[in-house]
């Protein structure tokens, strides 16, 4: 009994193990993979014997402890396709004029894939004004494509013509009689892998500084979005989604090894709180974080912090910039996150037996 | 059916409930109140009509997915018994004198006093060497208090004498053939009302930097812990406690005013991630957050990185010091408090549906 449950911890931190596990070609949650029996049986099996073994050492108690800090227990870290690239990050002008906004994001990404970038974040709402008069005049019916979302239309056409992963940044999104402040990610084929909705809606009250209401003209999005690509496993949020730790820490299970948060934060919550989210996000969850925003427009109704920024897996800004127009190239290297996890082994020191993090999606699935 | 779900949806803003909810006498999960049918009752009581109400809006169904996100549901903010107080955080100077460490930390205690703390908070480990070597040497046996433990009996005389509330620091604890890294908060009475024992054992290792292992001698806590004083409802951490986002989420729930955590950080995670895990916890939980350090000692094995802090509901530092032994007179304004989170309602805007951290202890208390 044992020597079995030593087995099957060891498989924990297996290269086979991870690779098993990792899956390129489709969004987390519409993989095969993802919702088959294989991570089900695996950790279940694993889970189980933990708890209850009747020889388990004080070790396996607190692996056993530390896994049920996570409900399904997290995913181990996957082996990503590649372990070092460039990352580009398109702080972007935008204006009322949709058509240059597409021309100008199309040129942005061809210079950072020009410079080096396999991956490349765009803003939050970079294809139109942010506010709730433009959304329902901007959106786009991306599922129907084409000349319906000549936005999305550009991104799968540059990213399918210069072999690059695209996270889309934001624009607004119609689904019949809805709309949504919508990402999308197309692949190094052009293909649409993955739609993150936003799930928390922007709706706060500073008095005197900033009140906004997406919920005003937006509906939130229904599920986290993780995705498989050939820059590694990328978790998705869109600005205010990085309020809320719960999220990350959710991608973090399940196993990304970046989060993409395009967002637009304002002159008063961006000095107090942009820097701060992101690198929070990143050392708790040990993994990088990319930010992108719009440029700032001091004339525009709502005025964004600019600031887009790559933080690494100890919370440490990478790159950043100011509120200007500006096309950042950084490098990403994956083969830290397993020495920051090992320096600082978290996911083992969890206390399951006094609190878990329920995934919900990720629950139902098994 | 509709007008009673609303009522009972009221009745969690009002100031009744919240009146009712705080209780100000005992460490509240020894709390009557905490463990008795009332919390249990109202909240479930609320928690089932809201899910499964036939008639729901739109805006309760969000109320009540926001809910779900803390299993049992998050308590309101309690009204605390006083709204603006000083605290004062003393940055102490440790030696290997114990006699010593114990006069100097009166001392201090007494300084901050009659500069008009009415909160004092201590450095972990102050009255022994930082050390699995010294661990032992110094433990307390603090059950059976007095001569078998000076150091809290000191807090306790100085608590009643001076009629302040003390978070004081850690120090080793004995019990049994056990060994704890241990905080106890005295009320103004001088009686102790809460023991927190380190939940998250200092067991890291980055190569060349900083390797400590604290599970060579010390055991780990077995509960979360929160505390109602006269100067609000406290969380207690110590040090690596407050890279686990979990607990200071946990204590939010419970409606925790403040958390403090004494802790001392190294010269490598100090300047990494000292003031970041303060300002994260700060601001993801909108809470105060006080930290308190023993100063530098350049000589020492351990060497701390000092840098004691108040931080504000908005991550915002109030104040900080440098390594050098001093201590830092703030005030704090609960008031705030519930005016951020008019302005951030992240607690009404989580996603139940998605996600859901569940206090384990809280919930088998119900």
């Amino acid at each position: 009994m044992k020597s079995a449950v030593s087995s099957l911890v060891r498989s924990n931190n297996s290269l086979i193990s991870r690779t098993l596990l990792y899956h390129s070609s489709k969004p987390i949650s519409q993989s095969p993979f993802f919702l088959s029996n294989i991570p089900k049986n695996l950790f279940n099996q694993r889970y189980q014997k933990l708890q209850f073994s009747p020889n388990s050492t004080s070790i396996m108690a607190s692996l056993s402890k530390s896994e049920q800090a996570r409900e399904p227990p997290a995913l181990p870290l996957p082996s990503p396709p590649l372990t070092k690239f460039k990352i580009g990050l398109c702080q972007l002008s935008v204006t009322p004029d949709k058509e240059r906004n597409i021309k100008h994001a199309r040129k942005a990404i061809e210079e950072a894939a020009q410079k080096g970038a396999q991956l490349v974040l765009l803003p939050e709402i970079w294809n139109s004004p942010y506010s709730n008069d433009s959304f329902p005049v901007y959106a786009e019916d991306i599922n129907a494509g084409g000349d319906a979302s000549p936005s999305t239309a550009m991104l799968s056409e540059v990213a399918s013509r210069l072999k690059i992963t695209i996270v889309g940044g934001s624009i607004p999104e119609r689904c019949g009689d809805k709309l949504y402040n919508t990402c999308c990610v197309f692949g190094t084929d052009g293909k649409l892998k993955a739609k993150h909705r936003k799930i928390h809606l922007f709706d706060i009250d500073i008095p005197g500084k900033i009140t906004f209401m997406e919920s005003k003209t937006l509906t939130a999005g229904e599920t986290p979005t993780v995705v498989d690509t050939d820059v590694g496993r990328i978790g998705i949020g869109i600005c205010y989604d990085i309020r809320f730790t719960e999220l990350a820490m959710i991608y973090a299970a399940r196993g990304a090894h970046l989060i993409c948060y395009p967002g637009a934060f304002n002159m008063t919550t961006g000095p107090l709180h942009w820097e701060l989210s992101q690198r929070a996000r990143a050392m708790d969850n040990q993994l990088y974080v990319a930010t992108c925003s719009p440029a700032r427009d001091p004339g525009a109704g709502y005025v964004a912090w600019g600031h887009s920024t790559l933080v690494g897996p100890f919370g440490e800004v990478l790159a950043s910039t100011e509120h200007e127009e500006d096309i950042i190239i950084a490098e990403i290297d994956y083969s830290i996150l397993e020495q920051r996890r090992v320096s600082l082994p978290f996911t083992k020191q969890r206390r399951g037996d006094l609190y878990k993090l329920v995934d919900i999606q990720r629950l139902n699935s098994h």
